[in-house]
């Protein structure tokens, strides 16, 4: 298969989410799907589900509708799921530890290596099998294990210092938890995630009476 | 100021990113932005940006630019975090403490009140100041206390569990962490994290080769 040259964004942002419903269904072990059920399970029209998937190339067939095994394994490829990444985490703090005890990660190919930390309080400890080392030694174990992916979970202050050093050092792709955008060079992707936007979507939401639904 | 009848999902998910980008404006001490400076700095195109503050009212002054104490009370007003709420946290594991931990959302008016619990070894400990308590006791702490948020940090497998009761509790809005989306009755609003939808969205913008900036 190949990739088409360019798809937006809004497009890529969607295909999480309709791997995470394909990857549901064939839990419960079903095998294929029309566009109008898949429609009212994750709720985008069916029309908008045909034309996000044929971005890609379609992959489902008249009168029979999608596969969705195929098209899981298919979204899981575009998506660059079907390789493993070896990720640090910088900050050892309870979102750190979050990340690094959550066993999907590992399962789904994205092995932290590596915990990094200036407390020297908690350098040495091992956090679900992984040691926690001394910040200064970031670079030199990037560099000399190959890291792909930092993941950013200190406060907002150093934030853009821990992921010029992790750039630097080679990664490829940084998973920002600091509440602040982070800048990288533009081979290096970088994905800002702010936790408490949605929590601010919610309070909007909230106060619109009896409209409460959110829709994400 | 009255709020408009409809305002697109679309436009609510971008007031908490410029109600960021308004606040380190503020911190800089800056009073007054145009809508081009506030363009680069935030990423959306000009008129994107005048579209988006219309459905509110505007705020600009031709030839003035926006007041950035002005538009950040007014976006804090339109998405309701000029008012508190008061929070319960199921779960609590090593997200469940993050979100305890975290000073900001106390700060910022979410006080997490109560923190509940299966595992009878955590019942008992404090967390951040806040008692960690029987999973039994739930709906009567939501109700006695008059809990507006419920925060979901629990395995996927009880997530809707969890969700029924706090409604029946009586709670007007969920923050769901679970890797599962939770429905709820219409007038209970609820927000569904995925944190690892943002991880594969990198993986993807990783592997287009020299394209590598999301854009979020």
């Amino acid at each position: 298969m190949k990739k088409p040259a360019k798809i937006s964004n809004a497009v890529i942002k969607r295909l999480p989410r309709y791997r995470r419903y394909l990857n549901e269904l064939r839990r419960k072990g079903v095998d294929k799907i029309s566009s109008n059920e898949f429609s009212r399970l994750i709720g985008y029209t069916a029309s908008q589900i045909r034309q996000d998937l044929n971005n890609f190339g379609g992959f489902g067939q008249q009168g029979y509708g999608y596969s969705v095994e195929g098209l899981y394994n298919e979204i899981s490829a575009i998506l660059g799921l079907d390789k493993s990444y070896k990720m640090v985490v910088v900050g050892a703090g309870n979102l750190g530890r979050a990340i690094v005890n959550h066993t999907y990660y590992h399962k789904a190919g994205f092995v932290v290596e590596g915990i990094f930390e200036v407390n020297e309080k908690i350098i040495g400890e091992k956090i679900n099998g992984v040691e926690v080392m001394n910040y200064e030694g970031l670079v030199e174990f990037v560099e000399e294990n190959g890291i792909d992916i930092g993941i950013i979970c200190t406060t907002k202050d150093v934030a853009q210092e821990v992921a010029d050093k992790l750039c630097f050092a080679g990664v490829r792709g940084l998973w920002n938890f600091a509440s602040v955008d982070i800048e990288t060079p533009s081979h290096v992707a970088v994905e800002n995630v702010h936790i408490s936007d949605s929590l601010h979507s919610l309070a909007y939401h909230m106060n619109k009476n009896n409209e409460g639904k959110s829709d994400n």
